[in-house]
Formats: structure tokens, C-alpha cells, sequence
């Protein structure tokens, strides 16, 4: 979380000043300013863990010298009850973090919970379930963290560091091979070219202009099936990406295909937030 | 919108470095420059939509020349398969953009569709839907905003602007009477104080010190109902505010008992996004 | 003051680098890197202090490790000659940060001492003294910190954490009694509705159309007493402010008419500056 | 004003969040967004006008279609009631840019009308009036701007525009040849070398050291008469400033000793804002 | 240009307020505030351009009606004398812009051209020059702009968009084969994995644990020969990158060796700026 | 350092994030959180280093933790081989804050060892070396620092903190002296006029018209000896800079003219970078 630190240590001021402001004005005058009190995370539901260490980051930004003590580790799966941290110092500060913090610490571990009954739901497959670039607007980084906790891959993190070419893109470069040609050698060694296809023979046309990958996009099973059969004729084999319309009920079925990875957008767009309050003792 | 745009625009900038960092390599090595295309925007649930302004934003911040005319105005029933916007420009533009404006909006709409449902699942009983500070960080100016555009009621907007004295005010101040004696001509004349109970003796309690508004929190709906007759032994009554474990299930029964809003964080922390697309044309 | 930090701390390094910029050429030439001094803040006029938290946060910008220990304490009044306080470390920091740390006190200094000569002058009649938006850009947080330290309560801070009906926006929603209705269920629920009037006939109006606080605006002293008088017809009493041409001179006069509120733009926008220094000993 | 219109943009953004914030509640709520309106801004005092290039970027923040003419010019004397703008727009953003824009026209229109007086007093002395760096924190430029306006010159901008060396540098240093010394030929070739002194001995020992100005500063004005004696008798001679203690009583008495340069801290730091108001008409 | 366009223009309002800060003394005072000019860039050397985008957007920031007509495109051959753009408008504004507009395109021209010359002596060898991460801060989006207008490639943008297996990671790893183990499957699956070797066993262990690219670092030309060969009896073949101690002197040599890319540090960290100057006409 | 502090951190956060953004994908992959590493920065070439204090600086902001000795002072002259400082700390810390580091000191003492060439040349001639606005956008500050290393004086820092009339300025204003007369008593007292002049006439006229400084635009040498003499017939004599064209071959040649000051653009655009590397020990 290092290199990181100082983006997500002002996305973290942002959000207090959004809610703080000029002051804490209920605090401010109900509660006298050297109060202090023990404070406990505590899960109201079951699930899994994710987002911890901002939560730690959120109130050593309201109040250096507030003690945070973890009593869970992210990722892990936490029992309704129990305590999830606890925290002493200055009563005024663990009330101006209270809010920001449960906000991160109950939506990043919804999508942990969700990624990884996706994750249960593919065991034994073969299959890994990645994430999307549906995700909440400047919580990439954080969201992206919650569904590796949750047992998840990460797909590319944005526009900048992996080549996706979709339907839009191919209709601007006049096909699927043009598309391929255009990018070869153009694009930096390190990175595949993945490339967006709807039929098979989209998928033929592909992989015999040099796509590394290819995501079947919104195929019904039957036909994933036939694109996976396709696809192993080629030597290298491509991997294969299923994606669209995957939820709960179709995944493990879509996972049996034999496809590389599944990825779903619902891990970060759609994960309800869980349970979690902040006790002062 | 206009007083609070350059604050947005910062957030949508973000966003989109958060996406696009050093540039988006597939778009620019497949899209020829000069290549512009017709875009629509098109609803595949049915819903109520809010963010389209937010979206106009987006655009204009990615390429002033884009054009973009709404086909449908926030706070609109949308029906699956109905164009919401349409747009025309540098198909480069179009793909930067794409992304973070559908995101904004799908979630935006989901939280204006959920609200509805709540709403009218009270309508005729002059209760009020509010939300609550449980939003995503950085995004509650959207997110309530998008609470009004599903016919809902704001609460306040953060710590700043507004009086509610909690639990652990009333611990760390001594007790609710000099908790709310604490605030009184300390906090500017034109806020009223909002105190938060779970008993009926509480309630007592902090109608007779002074608060104009009561929080019923986690109470069970026969408390609520005496806690509406109690109130309205006092003159001038107070608000009284329900608050905790709201859901679709009971809030009409809530709302039933006389109280006067209905606080739900659900509305901004678990509202699934609804699906809406771009299709270049 | 822990909430507010990040925003005071970026002010305070903006204008450490509008004084400074790429450097102090004259000490970094004059003064040996490894000089360290004693200095002291001293009073060279009476007043009432208010400012010091700030002083001592320049100096942790400038230089962590300086030392700074206070004499007196913000809202204390202070003697010509007083040491106000102490501070020890590298001469350079010293002389870096002195400039700004004196402008902050003088002026804030300044206005609380303006604010207890009105605060004195209206002792007795229950009459309170109040701030208004008047303030230097970006300095209102200061500004209104140092009013409370001369002993006078604060109005809302900003446009956004109170409603104040002025005629601008009387006329342009056609008259009192519409633009309280248009407000009234709006706004959240812990506001109340301050509309300013300027005759006898406005303020009935205003009051029968709902109004919480009744701004008196430049109304002459009789028309205030009659206006009083008007007001305690009504249950419940709304308050009255009473605004507009308030000065040393007439404070109590309009005190003794029996108004709740006197706002005065005075104590922020033309509170001179008292004398202070910092002396190397 | 063109090179550092960035920065005063930035400044005029974060002043106008200060006061807005969320939003201005009470317009949105009672003034139609389609509202439009003109207003005038109106003289009420007798003054000399500074800073009506700012006002127009205050308002062509707020809303780039709102009209703005100037009646006068920045530096010219206004008569009370006379109009020294009008304006044409958006009501809300009319009344959304009005608080600060007056805040900015009383503020710097009350620098340049003190400014005015002082060098009046001094006319035909031969005598400079200057400021100082006694200025508001992160204003400086715009107040300097308004001692212009009045007729006044500016002194350095900051400590790294120019070579000042106070009492406090002369100690560290170990005298004052000993400080010039230090300085001569490390500060680039563009800049002079001032130096503070209190004493006629220190007026001989600069001199005799290179300062191409001195400071004379708090001397009695015999004093001053007898320092412009001495350094007369050198050439090249000098510049004298003379500093500390100046007021509209003295200035002229101090202009006539002879000397170059008069500061006058009260400038910036203690002159009454002038009375003007925006009028919606 | 147009996703990172806001922070380049970041970049530049940065730039600007370095060379500008409060002002542009000596134009300001010399240059009448309407005098309008008309201006060449000219090129004083023979060379290839790059930056010229950016020194269009240098103007608008300064002064957005400043006229500005490119004569020549980045990438093109420019011959001493010529003239690369023209432009017109306020005088002030050109001479605000002119210097960090210059400082660019030095800059830059000076990079494309050294690129030039080393793509040039490698014509024909099928080996391609690419740049590294020896970049000046802050300019690496522009540098590696100008390393693609001389005809080279980019290697990575920074440490996010790639993998490459350093010595130190390998030995904190515990060996070639397993830092490769701990990268498989771990990073997306759009990434390729760059390993450093020096010897021809490293080489052999890299290819066999599966490295895409293998970079051969400070190899003597005869190892990579020996490098090429042994690569060559592996399928699929790995791409081979030669590294360190390139210079315009060596690098033909190089290249026929087989390697097919060639990374040359130099490049960015010290190419000479190229001779260009502004005329006002 | 001190007092610039809060930019330069600004500027190498800026850097780091540039580099690194949402993370150092090969390191934290193969390199464990917990590892350890001492690393020695090494000099792999002879030359005068400078940038040290911002090295420093880099790894702080990376990892606070980590320990740094410095073996060389910034100004000294280094042998190949030989150790320059020692970090020990967090290996992920170290390879985040690696290139960072060696591009700022490679660049840097790449700057003083040039600067240092030309000093030398000029020794014993009474002539400084200065640097010029000629510098990579925004380190100016780093880079008139290593002029300063490399025993070079600085010309102005930027376009506010010294008057120089150009030929431009000239030809605005209509003539040299007026130019000059425009000036004098306009800017603040702490400045000297400078003008740059390419004739014997208008040097004199220059002179005559009360210019403090005469900058010598690329003249001949004979003509430069002739200014010399020309300007040791006025009294008090200005200081004379040559400029442009300045090359380690002619810049004795130029020094013993007798000018006072030689500008060199090469010192800060064109200096190869030193070889510098780091390794893990």
C-alpha cells in the first residue's frame, strides 16, 4: 500500500472535509475536548473482511495519536458479533472518523463478501473470477483491493495499462484484423492485445491475426462451449474471458465451458454494503 | 449545479486520470483522430434516472466539441430500451468518456429508483423518505442529489450543517438534558437541535430540554406508535425521525405510525446500479 | 479545531509560499544554518488575544522541531508589554514563519477586541452579538473563531448551513409568503427560516407565512422597538435580528430595544489590526 | 493581470466554496433557475475604487453568461450612490458571486482610499508612500494591487524578491558589515542591498559596508533629519526609507525630513473597508 | 493528446506560475497592456521537431486569443532558418509564454533528434530503439512523446503498466525461477513478464520458468550473440531486449546481433537541447 | 531547504506518482513487505555531485523508516567507484524510490560538474558564471541549486524577481530609454534595471538612460572589449553580462574582456547526465 499512500491519503482528506467541513458542531459542543473512549468495530453480519488498513489510515488522519489495535485480518471471513478492531484516544476524533470510516470498511468488505461466493461458486473449475472497470468513480484502487480479498483477480486497472479492443474499436479500424495490425509493435512489449468478439467466427479471425486473448462477449453457453473447442485447435491456445449477463445463478455453468476467466461487473457495481458499527465502551 | 461545479468537475478530472492516466493505448492506436461517430445512451432495465447533467459534464471535460442532447430529464421513469441521451463527436472522446459516465449514471439511477420504491410505498401517509450520511466517499453531492430525483428528502448534508446530538454525545456530555443544553445559543441561531432516544423516557426527556426533533432509533414499531402519542402531548411537537433497520418490508408499517420522516441508508449504500449502455451508431 | 486541520494546514502553507516562495534570500545569505534563538511574541497595545493555535501551527510548518510555549490563552485580554509567548529553535525558521504568524494574530487579535467592546456595550439587555458573511476571502474560519473569542456568537458559516430569505430572493419568488412556502419541507429538517423584512406590515407577514427568525434590516430604532412589540404577539415568538448600520455608537440603543440578535459586518471587515511583535532575545 | 490569473482564479475558486460550499440553500430554493436579472453595484461612501477586475472574475466564475460592465476605472475617486457597475444574468449566480464580490471591492477600495489619503498628505515632498508585507495571508497580491490603485508604490512582494537585512539578520550575523558582507555578490546582480539601522552610527556603518538603502527605522523625526544629513555627505547616496510608526498625523512631517520612501503598515493592515452594495434592480 | 490533457495543462500552469509568479516585472512596465505582435519560432540548428502541441497549449494558457499556426508537424526534419510556427496577438502574452514555450521545444526537438540518429544506424537490423524510465521528473509523458516523433518506441510508462524481474527482486525472490512463479497468474492477464539476465544459464532458467522478454543487461556483444542463438532453440522464441551501456558509437553493432530491442537511457536523461528562438517581427 | 520545503515535497510526490500511480506491480509480486535491504549509492563516473537533500527527501516521502547516511556533501568533487550515501530499510521502499532518486542526482551533478568546467575556465579573470531561465520546467529550483554546487552564481530565478529589458521590451516601449525611463521609480526600490544592448550606441545610451547593468547580446569579442572600455567611462560604472553563445571554448576568451558576469544556457538545457547507480548490498 506504499507507493500508493499519499493518493489514497488525499482521496481519505477529501472525503472527511466532505463531511466535516468547517466542524463537527454536535461534537464540538457536546463533547469536551480532552474526552477520550475505547471504541470497538463490530460486524453486525457475516462476512468477508476488506479494507482495514484505511480504515487505520482514516483516523491516524483525523488524530495522530488514536491507538488502532486489528483484531482481523482483511480477507478474512468474519462472524456477525464479532470484533472486527478497537481503537482509544480522543472521543472527538473517533466520532470524526466513525462515518468515513464504517462507509469504506462496509462497502469494501460487501464486495469481498460477493467476490468470493463467485469464487466458492467456480472452485474446481479452473475458472477465475476477475473484476471490471465498473467501479465506483475514484475508488478504483480500493475497490480493486477488495476483490482480491474476496479471492478475485484484478483485470487491467484502466484505459492505460492493458490493450482491450471491443466492438467500437474494431468498427473504427475497419475489422478485427486491422484492429490487431494497428496495435502490433505499437504498443509496448510488456502487454498482450485481448480482443472483444461476439461469434466464432470473430473468434477465428482473431486469433489468427495474433490475439493473445479474447473475451467472448454475451455468448450463450452453448456457443462459449464451441469457442472453447475453437480456440484449442490454435497452438499458442488464447485465453478465453467470458463476460456479460454473469451473475450468482449462470457462473458455475459458464465456469464448466472451460473458459480462462470470468468477469463481473456486479463485484463492484452492484455488492450491497454489510453490517458494521462502531461501539464507544 | 452551478455553484458547487467546480468542485464536480475536479471529482469528474479525477476520474478520469483515475481511468485514463498516461492515455487510453487501445483508442489511440486503433481509432484514427479525426474519426467521429453518433453515440446513444440506452436504458436495458426500467428505472428512474438521475446523473444525465453529471454525464454532460463528463463530456464536455473530455472534448468541449462533443454534442449531447438529453432525450429524458432526471427524476424520469425510464422504460427498458428507450434512448436517454444521444451524443455526437470525436470518437476518441467518446470512448474516454464512456466509462465514468455510465458508471455516475448507473449508479446514480439506482439510487433514484430505490428511493422511489420507498417512496411510494409511504405515499398517503405524510411520511417522509430521507437519506442518511452513509454514502460513498466523495460522492455524496451526487448521491443526494440523486435521493431527490427518486422523491426523496435530504437529511443534512454532513457534520456541518446540521445538529444531531447521538448516544455518544449524550455519554460523553453527562446525560441528554446537558447534551442539549450544551448546543443551545452555542450553535447559530438558525439550526434546530435533533436529539436521538430509544425509549420512551428518553423521549421525554429530550422533548422537555428543548429538542425539536427526536430520533427513534432501532425502535420497535408498537414504541414508535407510543412514542408518536407521547410527542403529540407537547406543544409545539416535535418531528420525530425513524431511524434503523429500514427496509422495503417495513416501511410502509413505519410509516404507518404517525412518525414524521424515515431515515434509510439503504438508499446510498446498497442500491444496485441498473444497466444502461453507449452503442456507437 | 482537529477536524478543520488539513484545510487550516493549506492555508497556512499557501501563504508560507506567497511570503516566500523559491526562498528568504536575505536570511538564507545573513544567518548561518545552525543559528538557533530565543524569540518572544509581545503585546504592544491592550487587547484581547485571539489567534495563537494558528501561530504555533506556522511554526510546525516552517520547522517541527521549534518550540513554542504559550503565555496566555486565546480569548484572554492582554496588557501592552505582555509576553504572549515563546519560542526557541533555528533562527532561520524563526524569522521564516514570523511575518504570517504576526498577521494572523494581529488581525485576529484585532477582531476580537472589536468584538468585546460590543459584547461589553450590550451586556445586561440579553442581546447577543453576532458575525455576519462580511469576511476577508478564505479567512472566514479564522475570522469567526476570533469572534467567538471576543466573546460574540457566530452566524451561519457560509451560504450553505442556514437559510436567510433576503428581498432578492423575495422578489424573485413573488413575496414573502411564497418564498417561505417554497423553502418550508425543502430544506432538511434541522434548519430553521430566517427571512429578512424591512417594515412592520413584512414582519407579520413573515411571521404568519412560518418564519423562524425575523431579520430587522436597517430598520430605525422606533420602527425596532415597534416591531419587538409586534413579535411578542405571536406564539411562538420568532427571534429578531436586528441588522444594518450597527456601530459602537447606537449597539446599545438597539440592544435595549429588545432584539434577540445584533449582526455586525464591522467585526470582520473593519476591525484594525493590533500591534504585536516578536522580539529575538 | 494576465500572468497570474491562474493563481487569483484558484484563490476566487476556494473563496467561493468557502461561502457556497454544497450549494446556496436558500436560492435554490426560492429563486427559479431560469431567473434572470440586472443589478447595479453602488457606491455608499466616498472612495477611490480598486479591484473591479477581480469582480468580474468572481462572476465569470459563477456563471460565464453573466454581463458585466464597468461605469469606473480601478484608481479613479467614486462619489457615494454613484454606480460602478451593472450586471445582467442568471439571478442565482448573480446572488451567488455578490457576497464575496463585495467582499473583495470594500476590502481592497478601503486599501487604496487610506493609501490615497497618506500620499496626499505627502504631495510635493518628494516622498514615496510603500507598503509592506503586512498583509492578509494568500491577498497580498491583490492588496498591493490596491495600494497602487491609490497612488502608492509597493515595496518587495516577499522575502524572496528583494534583500532586507533586519536587526534580527545584523545579530546572527555578528554586525552590520559583517551581514552586507555576507550578501554581496551571492544575491543575484539585479538586486540592491537594504539595510535596517536605528542609530546614525548604523547609518555610517551601512553606508561605509555598500547598502545601496536604508531603513531607518522608529527614529524620532530629528533624528531622520540629521540621517538624511549624513547621508548626504556620501555619494553614491543612498535611498533612506523610513518606517515604523507612521501615521496620517505624522506622514507629512516624517515626508519633509527628506527622506526617499515612507511604509505604512496600516496599508493593508488596518484600513476600514468602504461601504459599496450590489442592488438587484 | 486529448485524455492527459488536464495534466499537462497542469503541467504547464505549474510552469508558468515558476517563471511568473506575481508577475512579469520588467514587461509589464515596459510593454503597453494593448500592444499586439506578431512572432516566429525559428529554428537556429538543423533538427527534429517534437512539442509543438504543447507549445500551442503554453499560449492558450497564457493568453487564449493569442493566435498560433504550426508551419511544420512534430516528427518532421527542420532545417536551420526555417520557421516552425507563427503567431500573433498580445505582446505581453508572447513574451509571457516565450520562454517555457522554447524550454520545451528545445527540450524536446533535442530528444527526437538524438532518437533519430540511433534509429537511423539501426535501419535494417529489425531491431527496434525504445527508452526507459530515465526520464526527467514530471516530463515523462512528454519525453516519451519525443522519443515516438525521432522514431523510437516506449518501453513501459512506469513501474504500474509492466513487469520486468530486476536482480534486486530476483535476488529478494530467492531466485529467477521463483520471482517468476510469484508473478504468474498473479498479475493480469494482459501483461507480459520481462526478466534481466546476465549470463546465458540466467538466460536458460528465465526462458524455461516461462519469461515472455528477456533483457539482456551490460552483456559484451559476443554473449548476445551467444544470447540470441540460445533463445533461438526455445518455442515460443522470447522477445530479446539488450540493455546498458548503449551509445551511438556501439549500437549497430548491437543490433546485429539479432536482439530485437535496443533501450537506450541516453535518450531522455542527456540529449542536448536543440537551438531555437522567437522573433517578435 | 527549509523554506521552500512544502513545494519540493510537492514536486517529488508528483514525480513519485508519475512513476509508480496504482502501484510497483513486479515488486509487489516478488519482493516480500517484510524484506530488508541496506543499498549503497555508487558513483560510476568522476563529477561534482549535487541533489543529495533531495534524495533524502525521496526516500522519506516513500518510506519514512528508512535510514540514509550521506558520504559525500552536495559540492564536492566524487571518483568513480567511490560511495555516495547508504540506505537501509524496506527493499520495497528502496526499489519504489530508486529511479526517482538517481534521475534528480545524475541530472543535478550533471549540472554542477558542467558548471564547474566553466568555472574553471574563468578562474583568475574576475568573471562569474550564471545560469539562466533556460531550465526543464518546473526544477528550476534543483537546478539553479546545482549551479550553486558547482560554484556557479544564479541570475534571476524567473521573470518577478528582476528587471531586464530585452530587445522585445525595447521595441515596445519605442527605444531604449524610454524603456528605462517606464521603469525607474515604477518597480520597487530593491531592484537595478538591466538592458540588453548589441551595439557600442546603445550601450551608451543604455548608460546614459541610468541602467544599473548592461547585458552584452551575443557580441563579438572585439566589440565585448570595446564595451568594456566604453562602460569604464561612466561613473558609477554598470556591470556588464555577456550572453549568448557561450561554449567551453570561447568562454576564456569572453572572461578576459573584462566583462563581470558570463550567461550560459548550456548549464542547465544541455548537460549530460553523470553516471550514478544504486545497489543492493
Amino acid at each position: 500500500m506504499d507507493a500508493y499512500r499519499s493518493q489514497i491519503r488525499s482521496f481519505l482528506v477529501a472525503a472527511l472535509n466532505e463531511d466535516i467541513a468547517h466542524g463537527d458542531i454536535t461534537t464540538e459542543l457536546t463533547v469536551p475536548e480532552e474526552h477520550v473512549s475505547e471504541a470497538a468495530v463490530i460486524a453486525k453480519d457475516d462476512f468477508v473482511l476488506a479494507g482495514l488498513p484505511f480504515v487505520r489510515e482514516v483516523f491516524a488522519l483525523v488524530d495522530a495519536r488514536i491507538g488502532f489495535v486489528e483484531a482481523v485480518s482483511d480477507g478474512s471471513p468474519v462472524l456477525k458479533g464479532s470484533v472486527i478492531a478497537t481503537l482509544k484516544g480522543s472521543t472527538r476524533g473517533l466520532l470524526a472518523g466513525e462515518r468515513l470510516a464504517l462507509n469504506i470498511l462496509q462497502r469494501l468488505s460487501g464486495i469481498a463478501t460477493l467476490t468470493s461466493r463467485f469464487v466458492e461458486l467456480v472452485s474446481g473449475t479452473g475458472a477465475c473470477i476477475v473484476d471490471t472497470r465498473k467501479t465506483t468513480p475514484n475508488m478504483r484502487y480500493l475497490e480493486k483491493y477488495a476483490v482480491r480479498m474476496g479471492g478475485g483477480n484484478n483485470h487491467r486497472f484502466g484505459l492505460y495499462d492493458g490493450i482491450l479492443i471491443k466492438d467500437n474499436h474494431i468498427k473504427a479500424a475497419g475489422g478485427i484484423r486491422r484492429a490487431i495490425e494497428r496495435t502490433r509493435g505499437k504498443v509496448h512489449h510488456l502487454m498482450k492485445i485481448e480482443v472483444e468478439v461476439s461469434t466464432i467466427e470473430e473468434l477465428a479471425e482473431a486469433i489468427q491475426a495474433g490475439a493473445d486473448i479474447i473475451m467472448l462477449d454475451n455468448m450463450p453457453v452453448e456457443v462459449m462451449r464451441e469457442a472453447v473447442a475453437t480456440a484449442r485447435t490454435y497452438s499458442p491456445t488464447p485465453l478465453l474471458e467470458a463476460s456479460g449477463g454473469v451473475s450468482i445463478d449462470n457462473v458455475r455453468e459458464i465456469a464448466l465451458t472451460g473458459v480462462d476467466l470470468i468477469s463481473v461487473g456486479a463485484l463492484t457495481h452492484s455488492a450491497p454494503s454489510v453490517d458494521i458499527s462502531m461501539k464507544i465502551v
